[in-house]
């Protein structure tokens, strides 16, 4: 039986748990150690550390303040991990807590986080999706079901200060070119609301003051938000400071390629049961820059599509040079514009997109001017048969049904 | 016994045969003609039109006339096409032509043509492969084999003249705010070399002057270049002109998503054995703009990858905003970083990216300010183990061989 | 949370819980009831209700009661279910229990059970597995690990007494052709060791004198030990008597096709989470004689393989006419052998066979008089290469470890 | 371009090609030479020579001569190979002559031949399988269409004096245990109708007086039938006389596990490309009595089925002992009892098991008294819906059409 090394109560505050932490930065004290070879679990708030509530009101997604966000569970300190190495950790097996078998999926307002197509649904929404054993549905957006496909978005270990530094420069001066932008370029370190873990007084203040957000993947991984990171899954980290410092967090019970809705994938509170390992100098060996990591042998085996193109032409009509971003925010509008016709509503389609195992493929990236990517839908987590026939589709979708939402107050 | 309606004799150059073009336009008269329900057979040629020889000398990629591709078998009318209808599309089998077993792939010289990693290889390279049944290796890159993923890279309808002239309108207006980029940002009507099928004197020059470059994907699908569009897969293409005027041509025996060497995936002369059907009126069913297909059930059925992320701060760590395109230089920058380490040169490990079954995902498009990109390189096409492992790589390729380079005429 | 309507203390005897039953019988009272549309959880003991230890002694093995076998959760009953009715059972999730994450697995002695290949391995054996997560790996067969294909051995509906009496008659007959076999050709019932759930006294008694033994599979489904029945699939059991009366048990964290080991997959104490509804009528609606069902969307998925012959000709050469059984087992006899050129005892190799998700095909069953069966040995379980090449077999076990042996008492 | 070595004239008589045989010995000359490292191509007939026309007329399947099958192209010389060694065969490619693309499947009489559900099914029917591409369709069953699983029915090595003795002798031996039995247990030498290839006068008739028929899968591979060993597969075949003397026939376009049809699968008349290389003393470094080998990367991928299970009680009530024969019979029983449901008839039913890309699995064969066998019938080859629903099935087949049948002549 493997040892819980960091138990999360959904019932307190993530602030109140030194094991948990917010930020990245070198000085938060490890959690606990583990040797090369242990394996063992963690518990994990969801993302937010509990502002989601599982009920029909998208108020608390219009509201939540995304300064506080992921609430972490680390850093785990592995004994003999120095700079330089890869931390190869086993993803053994991840799941919901028992207390807690539902997760959320939701679009930000506009002028709170935003998301992909934020132009396009601009006010909160949020839809509940509950999970039974190794599927789940939502009682927001009837006629899908589909197996979980469960991973952690957020993953990796401590930066050392001169990345950490880098980290900071690059991103502020980044914020600096459109200080003014809604939603902004990018974040900027926010001590008020970390959560430093173990940290404390004068030094929790100093690195809380540049401890860098998490919201964007970087070179130690972080939030990458890749689906297929899945539970069975073997990731290679690269390690910066001597210990390692792993922590994980934002555990999901299933997300397209994307997590275009950003609230999020299906967010969830659970557990990571993981083992640890080290590739000594494993950097220089392989030419490591970023995490590299091998899927799992057990995910879900949807194997039939109806796949939609998009290329770099934005809604407007305009030309953009080789984007991926736009071509497939194209493909995103193209599969909701196909699952309207099967009565859905807009919102619920943007949801199945950024919740099911939805794949996104970056198909031509050198044909001037057209980036072409594709978005390939399961068909086989529908109720109902969602392929093109000659006789076209019937109305499956009531419409009684839809995902709760919430104005900005004004 | 399918019917082969257009024949393709590789000894001849392409613009004496008249079943032949290499521009968009609806002008083009039908190159023949065909009923729903029926199957045929169109032979094509090359992308360049036989301008890349199997030898060992890039001078041919260094020097081709880009102006001339791509050449296109078609268009063919279906009887009772009509525009807004939606054409299926059963790609019935793919294949080579008998007496040219044999694809190529490179780079184009930054100053003519480029690639996605032009600024990393610069000059023009070629690699030749030879297919032997359904599987393909090279002489220039040691100790890769795999089976073919074949597809058509460019496919489509005829365009009528409010979407081509859309086309000219936004490209050459594009143009115009770079004129003079190398490479430049996308292809203007370029009437000297376009070859307009059966349109012959004013007619053609009129057309010529009009007729749309076939080099990107745009609404009608065209140069998608998405490697999944394989033998087996049926597509469905949105219809704008009386009798749909379907082409096809750029044969790949395999690509990696992304078809990032641009010259190209692995390019050859070929055949396509395809049937046709309508579903009337399915462009307005199903709320089409581009195409969509169903994956083939016969595909390469590669399992075990090593996955390498990328986010979009680009190799000078310049910050850029959600860019799926930088994100995934990135990733590619990586794997051959990674391939190196077992003795390819880059440019080797280039074309592996360029011509194996790699998929290319969007993994995370929402955490600001970096997107992550993901590239999955199939571990069982190597004939040792690439995987990670405590001990580190062992250089499995001497050096010994490598790709043909031609340097740029000063 | 789906609620636990059956509960097992693996301290306590099976024969204490009112909840549990070995045998099959019209007359055992459902432990508990729901309604259609119900989800909810069933532990269960392994089959043996614990008599199999984790240690490194075989004799428990040697020596266990097989009339004890196998200890089932249940019957529950289904509200609304009748005679001729199809059960729909979801298995949503199965595990182990936490307090017990291992199995076993065995050879029988030939004296007391054997198992398919007991003439080559007549004496009791067994391997402990230890679960990791998804995975499971032997302290007794080294290099060797793999995700668990996990599924119950043993589910089905109570057989009606008419049912049970068929049952009877022709097992008892069969016996009778053959009374002094060992092993024998069946197991009468056995009413010393019945365990009738919570019937209690005469009726009990009446019962367990002719309660169905639960060894073989039969029409209602039963001990089928098909591996695909796996967490995630969707089975369909014909209805005998009223209420249904569904018992579950037998759990196996793995199996290979065949079960060939007996003792017997890797045999565990676990929960089921499952979901029941009905399609009334549904044997005649489909003609169902035996249960049907889907696969699991969430299965390892290995997929290179070395694959293995067999034909019906046995191992004295003798001539059989298609016997699938026999070739199965030459194809089970050769795997062994070819396994033994890389270090593996014959034990340890008959052992993986047993427990890896290996599959069992039926190749040729009409070329007179061979049968051909082909048993397909998954390459990805291994920690080195067990593929064949030019240089051969580099011997990879070092032989220091094997597994323990119990011979029969004398 | 691979060179053709070995071609034949469907218009001819294969008696009259020397470079193919219908008889086992190792007298037979090498019809041709190759080298290991080499690829080529072999032509062959279908496995009857022609027999069996595309028409709606099953008499020539009634009265086919089965003592002149199975026609191999072969033997081919491998320059190096000698007793002991294992011969490596590449199936590069396989596909149907361009100037018949077309197959055949049938159920012989049961006075000629029989089949797997003779007893049933005692007449001999047919249907015939048009190619399109790389799928195939028949015009007597309707509703079904599938991707071909390419592969050689029978592929081998000569065996050497001393193996084919002992064939003969135990199969002799095991007909006269039963010799009037209908159809036969197995099948003695027929010299008249053995074509011995280049073999000629004397030596042919001595040859072919012993010449084992070509029937049943034995040690050395043969009539194996098994649907896995596709085009893209890699052999391993044991060699027992110098030169190895590899022979390839009776192409099938698809077959279902069990080849329960018999005559058999879709048969069809092609051609191979092939790749041969030696591992010198192979037999003996992997301890190898019947051939193995490895799957293909390319094959259809259809991963939704509805699963059959059958027992070990015959359709009488008998009891057998662990009999997977009866077990698979009584699974494909229950799928054509479902199939005919949806408005086949029992011999479309049938037939559909025998073609189509279905699975048999040895699923449990140690619960005494019964063995348990699975049929897994791909869904996704059907046109409608064939999973069970609350609903019940709606038939969907008219029964308009049917399969050719012939009565005996009395």
């Amino acid at each position: 039986m493997p040892e819980t090394l960091i138990k999360v109560d959904l019932k307190q505050s993530p602030y109140e748990n030194e094991m948990v932490h917010n930020r990245w930065h070198p000085d938060i004290p490890m959690a606990c150690w583990v040797k090369p070879g242990d394996d063992f679990v963690l518990e994990t708030y969801d993302w937010t550390g509990g502002a989601i509530k599982n009920d029909d009101d998208a108020s608390d997604v219009r509201d939540v303040d995304l300064s506080t966000v992921h609430f972490l569970s680390g850093p785990v300190g592995v004994e003999g991990a120095e700079p330089g190495d890869l931390l190869v950790v086993d993803l053994l097996d991840i799941g919901a807590k028992d207390e807690s078998l539902w997760g959320f999926n939701g679009f930000f307002s506009k002028n709170n986080g935003g998301g992909f197509l934020t132009e396009h649904f601009p006010h909160a929404q949020k839809s509940i999706w509950d999970f039974e054993g190794m599927f789940t549905k939502s009682r927001h957006i009837p006629g899908v079901r589909f197996a979980g496909l469960i991973h952690p978005g957020l993953i990796g270990c401590l930066p050392d200060q001169k990345m950490l530094d880098m980290w900071n420069e690059r991103e502020v001066d980044f914020i600096a070119t459109q200080p003014d932008r809604v939603p902004p370029l990018a974040n900027p370190p926010a001590p008020k609301t970390a959560h430093m873990g173990k940290l404390k007084g004068e030094a929790r203040d100093k690195a809380a003051a540049e401890g860098a957000r998490t919201v964007p993947p970087r070179e130690h991984g972080g939030n990458c938000d890749i689906k297929d990171l899945s539970r069975g899954s073997r990731v290679f980290f690269p390690v910066y400071v001597k210990g390692a410092g792993l922590s994980v967090g934002d555990l999901h019970f299933s997300q397209g390629d994307g997590e275009i809705t950003f609230c999020g994938a299906i967010e969830m509170a659970g557990w990571v049961h993981m083992k640890v390992s080290l590739i000594k100098g494993g950097m220089a060996k392989y030419g490591i820059k970023n995490p590299i990591f091998k899927p799992s042998p057990i995910t879900p085996n949807y194997k039939d599509y109806v796949i939609f193109e998009g290329i770099s032409v934005d809604e407007q009509g305009k030309q953009h040079y080789l984007d991926v971003h736009v071509a497939y925010r194209q493909a995103c509008l193209n599969a909701i514009e196909y699952l309207k016709k099967f009565g859905y509503s807009g919102a619920q389609a943007y949801s199945i997109l950024g919740t099911a195992p939805v794949q996104g493929h970056i198909s031509g990236v050198v044909d001037i001017p057209n980036a072409c990517a594709t978005l390939w839908l399961p068909t086989e987590i529908f109720d109902f048969d969602i392929n093109p026939t000659a006789e076209g589709p019937t109305k499956f979708i009531s419409g009684g049904v839809d995902m709760p939402i919430a104005y900005d107050k004004t």
